[in-house]
């Protein structure tokens, strides 16, 4: 890679840290007009953010180099590492008293819309400080999304998408395409999250939470103004509220973009969208049932809490209304293997993601059918279209890479003390970017603020590579990469 | 399929259902000499079983059918369930007072020389009823080992077999080819079986005691005479013998056969070996370092103890010689992990297996380049040879569907009322032909005992799909079998 490269990286780079110092000013004018002392760490930290970015940009402007691969994955990796160190500043120097690698933990969970906090004590905390969490988660799933559809796909890694260019477009047109489909997702991702917040204070949430709640939801990124979560707020109707905004926000939004741009719904063909609904379906009247016979509850009540928390876990939210692990052992094992399973691709969830589902087990039947008729072949399909060996592999590689991943996670925080159930399901939910685990430390009614440092520095880094699809950053330590 | 080959099948596998019916006379003869009343119970089930079998060979002796590959899925499989169902009937009738589900699942754990156990008070049980499950897991480990060396192979599920045969063969060379090599794995199979045997009565135990573990030792079953297992010795030499004969037969037996057959090394070749020793290598090492550091145990002591268990769970055979779940978190974590790993292919170890792990992490370097490059072609090798397609996907898609068996299994557990560390550690111990699990109940401590029927009745499935490769258990249930 060229020198010219690493510089241009770097440049775009620092442009997206100026945007983010700059945003702080929402914050620093939020605790401002609250009267809490906190506005001059925002402002503080925005104005030195600020002149550090504007300087570096300012450094590295000249001659741009010409986007390749490379780049692009060197790139996409440093805008998440920014982003994260940025978003901490401020939350490492306010009243919340966190140490750095707290801060820095805090920040990567907002930033990947993980959701995992060591904060406790939401519920007395300067508004600024909340209000910067779901700034970070709302970018976030602003950064993911436009990830998904439009770099992902480029750098052949993880993606499916329906936003595809023709391949007669010249460099410029596919740029141009770019801009719209851009402009129309943003677009639409302000409309939802204003539609969330109308609902949420319709439902009885204050302005100011439900503004909160709204840009977390969008963003499936699951932090709330208040330790218990929505369990605060003891209302059905926010918990189904809820459930719609998640599980919209984990379908691709190709859907609604290309609807938005073309009039076309095309992008509702995708499989991944009925697999998705249909895992959530199955699970979440499973453990209805169950909640009602093993726990006697009314089936009505049963049935908001169990969609509302597995939509959380599948959306990769990570909201809790209640403590769903002390509903008995079957809700404890499909809450902790939902949180490998995910949404959809293209939309602001995380994990596995379904259209993987989709691919590993539409593979199966062609594999027993070569089993038993050797010369026989059978494609694996995607919807309508045949899956190539090479998308094939990518996606088995995804899995495998995945869970060695956890593994490798779970042996590491077990070896720094943590019991069993809390390193493995600590380091799944920090992969899928769910955001609570099971058990008692970090369950829905625990939190991370009881993990020593190189734990939530082991939990960062998986935050981010699960983020990124793993590939992203592994093809980033790989020598290849640096070979010239 | 045809009626003849139905037929067929069954024929077979009541020629081995006979044989096994006489093998019962073994214990009866233990129990008699020994003055024990059970021997009634072995001499009446030998000789009913064995009337049974005998009439069903005869009822189906007419014209054998042309082996074909749906008979050869519908053979393996009918083998496994006849061996474990009649290994299951004087265990139930015996005075060890199982009731039929309980035995059921101690004979399936014997046949797939898994070694999990719901008899408790083994030390003062009949030496008949002791003997029988060394036996059936001694079986069960030449059962697996043909089939891994032979049969697997031309079924193309699971296997690399080196012991290929020329493809210009004809039909009868094949079989004689086969018979040889057979007849050289038997002897081998006998000679570690008294070695074994001779070492262990050599450092410390009867010789009842030492013949017994010799046969679960080289099936890698992990039965023992003893509730403590290992433990009820507390000799380190033993420790070490144990983990030198559960090593060497979790190598695949294709090397020792070339050498008796042809006096050829070529199978030392074989990758997997390299990488299992690795593998129990470092975590051996790392365990031992672990506790030492963390229990303050002296160096020799924690290098004897965390080899003998790591290779105990490696191998697949599952004895213990202490509670190494109470070594603290990072030892809980190992154990869990190294549940999944297993053996090489052509042993009598299960899990997934060595060379599975070589192809799936093979395959990594290929992929990175490939995303970097895309127009490159980096073959996936295995030791010499490139891995081609249908091989890489039979692995990736193996590794796929026995982790969502024991998503699958663990929900199911979970469902019976089993708490989640146990429900998993059951079911992956299950699936990989292990034994012990982690936790309390099913921990290296505990037995299988308290478990219910129904959960009894999953894992004992699981067993049998686990040994048999998965694959070849789900060919079966799939409608395109069924299929004429």
């Amino acid at each position: 890679m060229s020198p010219q490269s690493y510089r241009s990286a770097v440049h775009i780079s620092a442009i997206f840290g100026f945007y983010l110092s700059c945003a702080m000013l929402v914050p620093a004018f939020a605790d401002f007009y609250s009267d809490h002392r906190d506005w001059i760490v925002f402002a503080r930290a925005s104005f030195f953010c600020g002149a550090f970015f504007a300087a570096t940009v300012l450094a590295t402007r000249d001659a741009p180099a010409q986007l390749n691969r490379k780049m692009g994955f060197l790139l996409v990796n440093l805008l998440w590492v920014v982003f994260s160190l940025v978003g901490a500043v401020p939350l490492w120097l306010s009243s919340k008293e966190l140490n750095l690698m707290q801060a820095v933990f805090e920040s990567v969970s907002a930033v990947t819309t993980t959701g995992s906090t060591v904060m406790v004590g939401l519920d007395h905390a300067a508004p600024g400080v909340l209000l910067w969490r779901s700034m970070l988660q709302w970018f976030g799933g602003i950064g993911i999304v436009a990830l998904g559809l439009f770099v992902m796909p480029f750098l052949r890694v993880g993606g499916i998408s329906f936003l595809r260019m023709e391949s007669s477009d010249t460099n410029e047109k596919v740029f141009a395409r770019i801009a719209t489909f851009m402009r129309a997702f943003v677009m639409i991702y302000v409309a939802i999250t204003l539609a969330c917040s109308v609902a949420y204070h319709q439902f009885g949430m204050t302005q100011f939470d439900a503004l909160n709640h709204a840009m977390t939801t969008v963003a499936t990124g699951g932090f709330s103004t208040h330790d218990a979560s929505f369990g605060h707020y003891d209302s059905v109707p926010l918990l189904w509220a809820s459930t719609f905004f998640m599980t919209l926000c984990s379908l691709p939004f190709s859907v609604l973009i290309l609807f938005v741009v073309k009039r076309s719904t095309t992008a509702l063909r995708d499989p991944q969208i009925l697999v998705f609904l249909g895992y959530l379906a199955v699970m979440g009247m499973a453990l209805a049932a169950y909640h009602r016979v093993y726990n006697g509850v009314p089936f009505a009540t049963a049935l908001s809490h169990s969609f509302f928390n597995l939509a959380s876990i599948l959306s990769t939210s990570g909201y809790a209304s209640e403590d769903y692990t002390l509903w008995g052992p079957f809700a404890v094992a499909l809450a902790f293997f939902a949180t490998f399973a995910g949404g959809c691709s293209g939309s602001t969830a995380g994990g596995i993601k379904a259209y993987r589902f989709v691919i590993l087990f539409g593979a199966v039947r062609p594999l027993v059918t070569q089993i038993l008729y050797p010369n026989s072949v059978t494609p694996v399909r995607y919807g309508g279209a045949t899956v190539d060996p090479e998308l094939q592999r990518a996606v088995f590689l995804f899995f495998a890479v995945f869970l060695a991943l956890w593994a490798f996670g779970t042996l590491a925080l077990g070896a720094l003390g943590h019991d069993f159930t809390t390193a493995a399901s600590s380091v799944i939910t920090a992969l899928s970017n769910v955001g609570p685990g099971v058990g008692p430390v970090v369950g829905p009614a625990g939190n991370f603020s009881t993990m020593s440092d190189p734990a939530l520095a082991i939990l960062s880094v998986l935050m981010i590579m699960g983020r990124l699809e793993v590939m992203t950053v592994l093809v980033l330590v790989s020598p290849i990469f640096w070979r010239s």
